[in-house]
């Protein structure tokens, strides 16, 4: 007899994909658990045969979550070890049910904005670089690289610290998105096309890609710079046009974000992520990056100002300015968001339904005079049947409008609230170096630190006191640019539309005769 | 001790107005009731004295009511002895608690469409044609007026029965509103100058005049002909700006409908009403207008035919069309006037308070962006800000435009939905005269008429059929002048309402830097 395993969580199947659909509680024969991709091949009690997520099974003695299925995969990865790159294969082709809580937290926009794509055992320690990484001393005290190229230069600007802009920026396009296979056909997953200005050679990768280069960059960068987190996963529907569309429509405007800034598009990480040229680069590149050491709160030894130091107190009060505009410019792009999805919906719902009743109110008072076989009246029933018509042309007009202009105002928006998400935590960084730095001459007191480690981590501070505000005025000048063009998308789209209803009613009036 | 007096219903008095405010179950002192127009001077508890309407008050022995109060008034005025024209000098300054249900059965529209707007000893025996009046027999038997000159002729035009059209079309110009006073100054009333075309020399009419033309058409061709009813009666903010200009829209709307048609137009109470030289010949023609006895169905003796006689069978075809087009016109009106409402409700409620919040969320957002206090963000500020109000400026727009479109609109489909509503009595009347006709025979054996009364009858059935066709097709030219019209207006209204919009936009737009 088979091996039985019990369904912990409804899973339906995605046709044509040879999965197979389960209920919660529902009993299975687990047929092969080799089929690799975190999948496992079931037979139900009807006899039908398909793949089911692992970790939707409790196999025979009680394993089954994503941590036990890869320690007892015959293979036996383990973080690091992921040399053949199919160890989650499948993470934009299945939905984890216990990661479903966080998902929800991700779109409650927290102080953190970031989500857990991938296994725990993906996690690095300085993934949360205050809460859980080294406590401030050990940073402030760190030592720069050996490596000069590696440091991160800050310019003095007009607006204060700027990071070094590169003199041609980096841009990517993000185009054909195509669905490949796996596993000897048996697993299907979607390829994006991606070509950067540089090299103008594409690259193909899949959303699992997108999602392993959000993490090296949040793991490196995140406690300097906002990193915002990828488009959500997506279990059902992910093969469908409108889903692909609008998935390589966000994750181009993240990748846009990433080419724009200075620091992040010019890491290793993220130019071998587009311009690697053959697997074995990628590999290789892919193995370096992840033993990365100078990650999480260690990225500000790489700061190299060219600027005067700055007292702990000065950098608090910066803090405390940038915190306040981060938290109002964050209300203001929530209200704004709100009232956006409140007035898509009235534009998609009871507005366009009252349109279309006008419309009808219209036509069947047309059809009524109709009815009335009184000579001469064509030109006003034919009329009046037009002018209804406009009124449910208006409404279809006014439905698919959000889609035309909301859309991009929204988009952009939550941009925006996805990256003043991260703000917080980049703050408390700083804030608790500030602090750890008005406590120095207990310190030294102490006998815990003497003036010379004192005076390297008064150093250090003022480097990341510079390097935060390089990245603020980065996040301004980008904002401005932002909202900028999104305003003016918006409103032309806005004129468009209320010009296009002008000028139909226009024509609508053009067939009432004159009197 | 002053006769008492107990409250009936609650009266607010009218600032200015010598009135006093009661509340029902409060007890007054009745000061003096020889005042005259229907009120009583009365004094309250607390010492206060002003006039109180007559029938809101209980007095002494359990008089009150509004017949009561007329038969005890000292003058002792009786139906047809108006010779003074003070007896109903309140209709327009006061509300009679006991017509409340009346005034919400004519907001029902329900099929007679009539409000009872002067005491019941007003009422004509006349006035319910077909449930009070004389039986089909009588009115079909009844002989025609000697005099030829009182004749309503009838034509065969090219759609059938016609009325004859006076060669120059009658209209009339309400306007000049003025309050003036009555009873030493202590009564106040809204005065209309009504100048006709024909003469061009203004007459003056108050509300109750008007009220009383009603009555009279009501009465002569409310068999025949529809005879919308006049605006309902106000009480409170009677002498309020917006109300009299909208309450002399409304009597312009119904004396335009009333000169527009052939029969009532050339009526000589019409006429009266119109160019009456003084206050002896208003009198002379008042009196010889209520003593009219050739009113209700008997109005169809004065039909004059160019025509071939038609059969009963005819006659009821002819009705049951007209039935099944004025019932669908008028669930037609009532769908627009639903969907019109509801549009009203919207565009004065949620739609501009949305487009209020997004522009607050703009002007919000700009002062999040100048707080940042990063230099060169001017433009983007100035135009978010100017975005942000023109948002605001839109709201308002939308609020005020149904009083531009919509209003006309409904005010017109109101008007229908008033003519229609006399149409199911005007077509009993005519089907009961025909179901008579196809009772003759029994009648004749029976030896209740004979041959040739059954010939006159069915002269008369004939005429009455014609003069329908002639209402008929007076009512489709009408309906489908205003119609058009009223598209127009409303369509043109529409256009510019968006059009304004777009160019607003268009001027937020152009703020914003072209990148």
């Amino acid at each position: 007899m088979a091996l039985q395993a019990e369904v912990l969580y409804d899973f339906t199947a995605e046709p044509g994909n040879n999965e197979l659909s389960v209920r919660q509680g529902e009993a299975v024969s687990v047929l092969d658990q080799t089929v690799g991709g975190g999948w496992i091949q079931a037979q139900n009690s009807s006899g039908q045969i398909g793949l089911v997520p692992e970790e939707y099974l409790q196999v025979g003695d009680g394993g089954g979550s994503w941590a036990g299925a890869f320690v007892s995969d015959s293979r036996g990865f383990e973080a690091g070890e992921d040399d053949d790159g199919e160890w989650d294969d499948d993470w934009d082709d299945q939905s984890v049910g216990g990661y479903r809580g966080d998902d929800q937290a991700n779109e409650e926009g927290g102080a953190s904005g970031r989500s857990t794509h991938g296994p725990s055992v993906k996690i690095s320690l300085n993934k949360f670089p205050f809460s859980k990484g080294p406590s401030p001393e050990v940073f402030l005290l760190a030592k720069p690289p050996a490596d000069s190229r590696d440091r991160l230069p800050v310019y003095m600007g007009e607006v204060g610290a700027v990071w070094l802009y590169p003199s041609v920026p980096l841009d990517c396009l993000i185009a054909d998105p195509k669905k490949e296979s796996k596993l000897y056909g048996l697993k299907s997953f979607i390829e994006y096309q991606v070509t950067p200005n540089t090299t103008n050679r594409p690259v193909n990768h899949r959303y699992k890609h997108f999602d392993w280069l959000y993490e090296r960059l949040l793991e490196k960068f995140g406690s300097a710079l906002p990193i915002p987190s990828l488009p959500d996963k997506q279990v059902t529907g992910r093969f469908e046009v409108d889903f692909i569309r609008g998935r390589m429509e966000q994750l181009q405007a993240w990748m846009t974000r990433m080419c724009r800034h200075p620091v992040v598009s010019q890491s290793d990480v993220f130019q071998l992520f587009l311009t690697f040229r053959d697997e074995k680069e990628w590999k290789a590149g892919k193995r370096k990056a992840e033993r990365d050491e100078t990650v999480g709160p260690m990225m500000f030894s790489l700061i190299d100002p060219d600027a005067a130091e700055r007292e702990a107190t000065e950098v608090e009060h910066k803090c405390e300015l940038y915190s306040r505009f981060t938290k109002s410019m964050d209300d203001g792009v929530k209200e704004l968001l709100d009232v956006g999805h409140t007035h898509w919906k009235r534009c998609t719902g009871p507005l366009p339904k009252e349109y279309e009743r006008i419309g009808q109110a219209f036509r069947n008072l047309s059809a009524v005079f109709i009815s009335s076989k009184y000579p001469g009246e064509e030109t006003l029933t034919n009329a009046l049947t037009a002018a209804g018509q406009t009124y449910e042309q208006i409404a279809e007009i006014v439905t698919q409008q959000p889609q035309k202009d909301l859309h991009f105002l929204l988009e952009t928006n939550s941009e925006y609230k996805n990256l003043l998400g991260c703000f917080p935590e980049i703050i408390a960084v700083h804030k608790a170096a500030a602090e750890k730095l008005r406590d120095t001459d207990r310190l030294i007191s102490a006998g815990k630190i003497n003036n010379n480690e004192k005076k390297i981590m008064n150093h250090r501070l003022s480097c990341m006191s510079h390097s935060l505000q390089a990245e603020m005025n980065h996040f301004h000048s980008n904002r401005i640019y932002d909202y900028n063009r999104v305003m003016q998308l918006y409103l032309e789209q806005q004129v468009t539309f209320y010009q296009q209803i002008a000028d139909k009613l226009r024509g609508a009036l053009s067939r009432f005769s004159t009197l």
